[in-house]
């Protein structure tokens, strides 16, 4: 099942297991962020965008019973996805659409979804280091998309009162709240991921809600690392359950 | 020197009075706050916005030996901070307006500090009680200055790369940060207040730099008080240095 250069990761709170590979997508700390700060509803409808190698849906598939879909753009992270599923005999319930998010006005109806995860390319385009593998600079720059692109896309997707979370950089806290905001999805909520006590933060985690009222909770500090430079009990709650 | 119902106050720190009177004004832990985070530089040329009784101006003054300027709106406010400051025997230094900072475009040229700090009302005009003191509905509602106001009216203060010190509630950080945008003053550092551990925040700092470029550093989260309910180290050091 798996192919050259590929390795089966295990997403061990969730016993799943999950195909990588380090020349093409493997996913990050952030992506299990996402999926532990995404609160899963009996009824949600999910759908997640810029999905890489599908590790939000299979971290979410563990938090509910429903269908997820998801939406992504390289051709060899849809079939590393698809694998994946099917190793873990989720193929029923997870299905990943091959698909530029730019195109979800014609692939999809307005309003169908209550719930959007999305963990876009951090970096802008003009950042680009030319020595990058073709497949992470799609993934981790705005060449494909941009982060309006993304907010476009879920506010054609989610429903009157749905939520969008999404995982960013700290350091483009404005952007995402502007371009949120921007597309009636408004900021509900941002958790702040420091790595280090008496650090900056480094990684944002932030939940908006389609036509919401304004006002803004600022969720306590998440820290990744404690003082003695282990996980934090909070973090080991995220890898280990 | 103090009128009916006034008291004189205490800064630790910087061992110096300060003229209160809770029926008109009293600074709160934000105005500490405020004051704390604000950086002086050897030439900053400073105005305090919304200055009340002139707690900022004094707590500055601390920091360096130069002129501080500061706007206050309300008389009786404007005359207990000239008192404040005549007994500290800083009249020399630290200087009030009484004016509408709406009206700092007839009073003051443009482009001349390179520090603005500003602790605004935080609340909107239609979250008003009615039963209010009239000298506090001023002070904590927008109902003589908006966030706006404040914006604009710094915008005007300050030269080109100059900093603008603001602190506000956690839940308006949107329209802090939209705002500051707006007005052409990049935000490029937030500190969150939490008030104990594990709960939401409560308060923000934000500092803002005139045509400054994009890139927002999301400082380590401040705690007022310690797990124990007793003030923290740092807010400890706030009070007393």
């Amino acid at each position: 099942m798996l192919k050259d250069q590929e390795r089966l990761d295990e997403l061990i709170k969730e016993d799943l297991k999950i195909i990588q590979n380090d020349d093409v997508f493997s996913f990050s700390t952030d992506a299990l962020l996402l999926g532990h700060f995404t609160e899963v509803r009996k009824n949600d409808k999910i759908l997640d965008l810029c999905a890489g190698n599908g590790v939000i849906s299979l971290l979410l598939s563990a938090k509910g019973t429903q269908m997820i879909e998801s939406v992504e753009i390289q051709e060899k992270l849809v079939d590393m996805a698809r694998r994946s599923y099917a190793y873990n005999q989720l193929e029923d319930r997870l299905k990943m659409h091959h698909l530029d998010l730019k195109e979800v006005y014609h692939n999809f109806k307005p309003s169908q979804y209550t719930l959007v995860t999305c963990n876009p390319p951090y970096f802008k385009e003009n950042q680009l280091n030319q020595h990058q593998k073709e497949a992470h600079k799609i993934a981790r720059h705005e060449i494909m998309c941009t982060l309006e692109d993304c907010m476009l896309a879920a506010r054609h997707l989610l429903k009157q009162g749905g939520r969008l979370m999404m995982v960013h950089r700290a350091d483009r806290l404005m952007d995402v709240l502007t371009e949120m905001r921007k597309a009636s999805i408004e900021p509900k909520k941002v958790v702040f991921v420091y790595s280090k006590l008496n650090k900056s933060a480094v990684t944002i985690v932030v939940e908006g809600r389609m036509n919401g009222k304004p006002g803004l909770e600022i969720a306590p500090p998440f820290y990744i690392y404690n003082s003695d430079g282990e996980y934090s009990e909070e973090m080991r709650e995220v890898y280990y359950g």
